[in-house]
């Protein structure tokens, strides 16, 4: 019953905004008048599980309130003036749209909205909120090795060490010394015969110096002796003369006349300095494995990084069976397509997954499992139960039972029109610290929840694992269509499309073909999110558009 | 010493080219006569871990040839005509590419190749090769579920079970008898009043069918009571007279006059239908999750698709150390991060791997990590010990001690010279079914590994996955540079760059920076190889070029 007035909570302080109406804002603060006390307590710290062991029900009549008996006394009233007594919400209309209903699952359909609630928000104010109620990112040590992957940094990273550590031949050959080079390049002995003095390794060791007149034998990687200061290659060299066993080298002819000083040579720093500042704060370590290798390459045992949250996948409706029951399915019954799909679709990115299985059709059981679901998760994605039906328990649940906040309901979008985003506040033990919990609740149609899974779930994981705003989100691109596609007038289409490069050396994209929200097929082979404007007109052939990748884009 | 004149074995047959010249075919014919009869045993089944057990010196010996004392003896003779005995080879020759050296780590610098043995390869003519050793798919039964992903099938899969299965309500509202709607769309009845008799939900039950001049309440996804035929939206809907509890709905007033039959109802088989071909083989199973959510829908339990092969990575050098090792430097030591990077980004692609660890510079111990590691993976990635010095053991070991194919072991390219591609033969027993191994050895230099894992490693894998042969690798790309770049005059280019969108709707690529081999930080943020080709001309800013595209596009 506070959901809706309640703007909020923000540290301590309970945020109510009312209507603009004199008469609006009277009706509202009414209604919330007598909960006061308790959204109060709650807002200064109480322990929200403590405080609503009873359910709403108790809450209610503890303030002198009883929603389903009001509401079935007021039912009568509709078309009458409406009173202004403390109790006189929630009130049941025929008319829909004039105002507050009951979003209590008992209450019949009578007491039901005819139309949604929520207001139907674009794409972008959507994308909005859930960035603005994404939970801010938390820094955490760890080792540095391939889990690594997929996080991004919480500190800038300074180089403990020198890369290379030390003067490093890059070739196999011989290490000369300088004054047997001369400034403009070449050598000065003539005939460029020398002597091999030495052998250095690319191991750890100490060589002796190489004294002029003399070389000393190097492979790739080995340190400089002492008083060398170029390597040439052996492919430059020819040997002159073998040692009394024929085994080893001991005079060697120069076939080149073109060595310079540090030739062949990778100084101390000359790929990483010491000190240097080689990752910033907020870069992601990829897996293509720079990041990485320049992490293990200076020796850094542990870096901090951002918590990546830990996913929960819920599946709810009566209907819906485990994807793999063996047997016929029954009349009614479907099989769960979204689960696993979402499950993978989340561990690509990089995500620890819980798997929530199915929660029925009653109050009780979607309560419960929420409940223990956010004691083991920090993001609950459920699809299903989002839609106006008697059964559609997703957002009665949220703000009865939970006690949370719906922060949007409906999205001006196709597919995905009933997206619900919600925050729910949750403390793990009695006096612990506030957390939040995210709730995702998608349309139960497989297309639209894995369209609506990759524009809305995907940017709040990634800025609570501390991805910089500008950069959350699958990548935008601009997109050639091969195709006339048709528009939706009123909504904005999301339509899944295969995107490659074409010779033209633009982006081409091709349609997966039928559309329709219940139609999974719609994303077989789909790279790209195709944004198609609202309008009546159709998109031309050869138009460009916005995408969105998916995945892994069509080479040439 | 079969290796080089040893073109292959194809079924049990040995095929030895010779070079075209009378003399060169004469020589090569008898350096390996004495030991046709061993290799004709191989090459006909024999097992080739009892035939090699006492190694290739045995080998050798048994067929009246010492390699080490041959090569020696012959070395004084450098500069006179070469014998035509039967024991005339390895030869020890100071002009370079003349003739064949020995390549046995025993041997001193005077008896090994001063420049590489080993053709120079175009990059397109590797990759060639390594298409063409790589084992083909083998198909598996899986379990339908997550792990799935990656995998690509082996078999056209059709849907036992239409989709959906019953016909649905895709909305929340009332259905509608058939007697109650006109052709032309609209409602007969005037008022548009109706009994609500029924009540649909979406869970399996058999609901009584709806008679004319009454309407069943349905929710979304539930099956259509027997009769109807069209769903009228609950938003379209007024409640008209309640039940006398005031809980359920009497009598509804439909207020739109344009449903059509069929109307907010998804047929059997609409999405998919009975017997239908939903997936083909050769296609993957993405983490966007249509495929995925196709094989869930119809409820297929298990699905054949190609195995995925085990990858094992292994870094070779006495210089080496683990790159967590505490501790700082000591002379000469680098710490390894070749081998994280490389387990990181193939796990990143799907694939099972195994850390093999850090194989010492001694040709016992490289020959043993190998023959372990070749029992527990299908494919041995190893970075370094592919240089010309007396310590890079890799390309000696497979070819001397492992029985192994170098197919190339040069390849003009930069950064990436040295990459070496060979197949081993494998038996898991004695007896047991002819294996094949296959070994890249990458450079040891990060940038020239990851860039080689990249170009050589990532088609063979996917390959040998199921993928088709079109679509393994990289997606090519078109880019346009944002800067000038400067090509090597003789070797082609792979430039690291990071990809985005531009507002032209064009790829464009800026630089990643210093492109040294050496330098791990060359990849730091890099999505993209860019391909420039070898010329003595720089490409300007604002040129296109070809660039292969290693992780996510930026957007725009």
């Amino acid at each position: 019953m506070m959901a809706r007035p309640a703007a909020g909570v923000r540290s301590k302080t309970l945020i109510i905004t009312l209507p603009g109406s004199p008469k609006g804002a009277k009706e509202n603060l009414l209604a919330v008048l007598k909960l006061l006390p308790h959204a109060c307590l709650q807002a200064a710290g109480g322990n929200s599980r403590t405080l609503h062991a009873g359910g709403v029900e108790k809450l209610e009549k503890e303030a002198g309130l009883d929603s389903a008996a009001k509401s079935q006394h007021h039912h009568h009233d509709h078309g009458h003036s409406h009173g202004h007594h403390g109790h006189t919400v929630p009130k049941a209309h025929t008319n829909p749209g004039d105002s507050l209903i009951s979003n209590d699952p008992r209450a019949g359909p009578t007491q039901r909205y005819r139309e949604s609630p929520y207001p139907m928000l674009s794409v972008e104010e959507a994308v909005k909120l859930v960035i603005d109620y994404t939970p801010a990112p938390t820094p955490v040590q760890v080792p540095v090795n391939g889990s690594l992957v997929g996080h991004v940094l919480a500190e800038d990273v300074q180089a403990k060490e020198a890369v290379p550590a030390y003067r490093a031949s890059i070739v196999d050959g011989y290490a000369l010394n300088l004054h047997d080079i001369v400034e403009e390049g070449g050598i000065k002995k003539d005939p460029r015969k020398f002597l091999v003095a030495s052998v250095s390794h690319a191991s750890p060791s100490e060589a002796p110096a190489v004294q002029s007149g003399e070389v000393a034998r190097i492979t790739t990687g080995a340190p400089l002796p002492p008083s060398a200061v170029a390597v040439v290659m052996v492919e430059d060299t020819t040997i002159t003369k073998a040692s009394p066993d024929g085994q080893e080298e001991q005079e060697i002819e120069i076939l080149t006349n073109d060595i310079k000083p540090c030739e062949n040579v990778r100084e101390i720093g000359s790929d990483i300095k010491a000190g240097e500042t080689i990752l910033r704060k907020g870069e992601q370590i990829t897996a293509v494995g720079g990041e990485l290798g320049l992490l293990a390459s200076i020796g850094k045992p542990h870096v901090s990084v951002y918590k990546k949250p830990i996913i929960g996948v819920l599946s709810t409706g009566d209907e819906i069976i485990k994807h793999n029951r063996p047997g016929p399915l029954r009349p009614g019954e479907v099989r769960d397509c979204n689960r696993p799909t979402i499950l993978a679709a989340v561990e690509s990115w990089g995500f620890e997954t819980t798997d929530l299985g199915i929660a029925a059709d009653t109050p009780g059981a979607l309560e419960e499992t929420l409940r223990a679901a956010m004691r083991r998760v920090d993001f609950v994605i459920t699809t299903g139960g989002v839609s106006m039906g008697e059964l559609d328990l997703l957002k009665p649940t949220v703000e009865r039972a939970l006690g949370g906040t719906i922060h949007f309901g409906r999205v001006a979008m196709k597919p995905g029109k009933p997206t619900t985003f919600a925050t729910v506040p949750f403390k793990r033990t009695e006096g612990g610290a506030r957390e939040t919990r995210l709730i995702f609740s998608l349309p139960g149609n497989p297309a639209s929840a894995v369209t609506t899974l990759h524009l809305f779930v995907l940017p709040s994981l990634q800025l609570t694992s501390g991805l910089p705003r500008a950069e959350v989100g699958l990548p935008k691109v601009l997109v050639i269509l091969n195709e006339e596609l048709k528009c939706d007038a009123r909504r904005v289409e999301f339509h899944r499309a295969r995107v490659s490069m074409g010779k033209d050396g633009r982006l081409h994209a091709v349609s997966t073909g039928g559309q329709r929200s219940s139609r999974v097929g719609s994303f077989r082979g789909s790279n790209c999110l195709v944004r198609l404007p609202a309008r009546k007109e159709v998109v031309g052939r050869g138009d460009e558009v916005e995408g969105y990748m998916m995945g892994v884009i069509g080479g040439l």
